[in-house]
């Protein structure tokens, strides 16, 4: 039986008598055993832990539970971010589920109306401003002085506490803390809480090597400053200046790991691996974790012992767009049983 | 911490000590609490049971774990099925997990490939044939004759083996048997499986009277009679000829339960509730549950009291053209505070 993630790991939150309980089902997400790549790559152990199975198809669930309850608990009337995509969702939904308001502010010709597709489902205010995206924040930071309004962007503190809880799962699961933990880095806060929570719970015997992957074209940690016009394919990490730098800096460090990058091409090569070969999809963005584990046994990085954890932060549903660009034309077929089966018989 | 599907429910489900023990992280899904529904409606207790946290977005993972596992038992080489949906994704992932072929089998002139890039992404063979879906599955079964490859269509009894796992999870969760369970009714495998799982499950002291609703254009069980050309936005429901028609049959009449229909437009705006009043986003079908409620409640069913579970089968992601479509178009403001700044405060 589920336990809610306020509940659950109460003791490890910023939570008082006050905070009220809320869940839409967030956390808890599978941790799952690889059963083909492990051994192509070579790898002691190999787990993937599924974000995309929260309520919204992401991992911002876990963060954004805690902060909506503390915005309820602050006597807040709306919740507001500057997002177009993960985040604007979560936000929409935890309002929604709470009764309260959720404005969403994007940066202005934003047409990719797909992605804001659950927020706007969820019956979010979208509002377009003639302006980027700094400016949009700029904005949400404005309102949220003047007005009883929360900001639910990664400044919020909450959302990294309300993360880190995903590393308590693992250390549940595995019944002690990986040797490696393998996750995709944008803006920095998932590996920001993750870090943390392998710090702060006293259940394992050890702490993982936090290994960190940017996309090439928004690898600002990596290349040592602000990248003005990130460019990637995995949207959820086309980040050109985290809100966690620091907090990513720290965890590489404290724990001996590696913050590095991959292309594009290894970040789709990667995606397709996943679903293929074990029949997880992520959002292009998640496939960077295991772009960077290919990445790194090719430098010879021995794992052949090792016990792996990827991170993929969500379902690849949010973004079908990418998966059939990839797609072939389906060949049609006469219905007659010999031309069908003669395909078949070929493939066996 | 969750255990698998397989393992949990081991003495209730068709398994040997040959049986693989296969996993994707299915099944243990949320069931969450209306915060407002509930109160809105004047129901006792409301509950949505959140399928659509399956690691492929809908509950056709816990019957297909079952299925697989026992075609990898009996030696099988490769997978089929004639699906559009959500079926060809399930068997698809669960395929290349576990190193089987997978072929899907498509009516010809199928062009919403949208419904099939996660069948695609998970490398399945999908094969377009010249003739409808009746010719496709006879095909299917011919093919299985001849050649070491397991059908996965709902003809295959394990699915529903597996699937009547959710009535054992929603038992385990609330500590008894709800009132009433709502359940969107297509093939009907599934009001099947949930009240075979009610049935033969100990643990709890009652059983819910089981509450089918087919959508108004394809509502063959509701009619009497086939429904030749099936129609409704529930793209997951839309069936003429359900498999398991005297299973619902059953189901509805042990229980003392209803098999009734709602309109698309009962469907869309129940869609449209669950995702802004409690922030739960379904694939339309899904909805039916909750406008099946609704239906009753308008016609007198008294609920003030009653403990109420609806199934929620799958993720809006699964169709974000649904979601759009009842999109407003943005308005575009100027980057001034104030503008920004005028609407917000009109709608806190």
């Amino acid at each position: 039986m589920r336990a809610c993630l306020l509940e659950k790991y109460r003791e490890f939150l910023p939570l008082t008598p006050e905070t009220p309980i809320i869940t839409l089902g967030e956390a808890d997400t599978p941790l799952v055993r690889s059963l083909r790549l492990e051994k192509e790559l070579g790898i002691g152990e190999l787990y993937f832990k599924l974000e995309g199975c929260n309520p919204t198809g992401s991992f911002k669930d876990r963060g954004m539970v805690v902060a909506v309850a503390k915005a309820l608990e602050a006597g807040s009337r709306a919740l507001i971010c500057a997002s177009t995509g993960n985040t604007s969702a979560s936000a929409a939904a935890y309002g929604a589920h709470c009764g309260l308001k959720v404005f969403v502010i994007v940066p202005g010709g934003y047409i990719a109306l797909g992605k804001l597709s659950q927020a706007i489902t969820f019956g979010a205010e979208v509002l377009s401003i003639d302006g980027n995206f700094d400016k949009a924040l700029g904005m949400v930071r404005a309102l949220i002085q003047k007005h009883p309004i929360t900001l639910v962007n990664s400044l919020n503190l909450h959302r990294i506490e309300g993360q880190k809880t995903a590393a308590f799962e693992i250390i549940d699961t595995l019944g002690d803390a990986p040797d490696y933990l393998f996750i995709p880095v944008g803006n920095a806060g998932n590996i920001t809480a993750y870090w943390r929570g392998f710090v702060q719970y006293q259940k394992a015997s050890k702490r993982p090597r936090m290994m960190g992957f940017q996309a090439e074209g928004a690898a600002p940690i990596v290349r040592g400053g602000v990248v003005a016009e990130p460019k990637t394919i995995a949207t959820a990490i086309r980040i050109g200046n985290p809100a966690s730098w620091q907090g990513a800096l720290a965890a590489r460090d404290e724990s001996s790991g590696v913050i590095d990058c991959v292309s594009d091409e290894e970040i789709l090569t990667a995606y397709k691996l996943l679903a293929s070969e074990e029949g997880i999809f992520g959002e292009p963005a998640s496939a960077a974790s295991l772009a960077g584990v290919i990445k790194m046994i090719k430098g010879e990085l021995k794992l052949s012992t090792a016990r792996v954890v990827c991170v993929i932060t969500g379902t690849g549903l949010k973004d079908p767009d990418t998966a059939l660009k990839s797609a072939p034309t389906l060949a049609e077929f006469p219905a007659q049983l010999e031309a069908v089966e003669e395909v078949i018989v070929s493939k066996l």
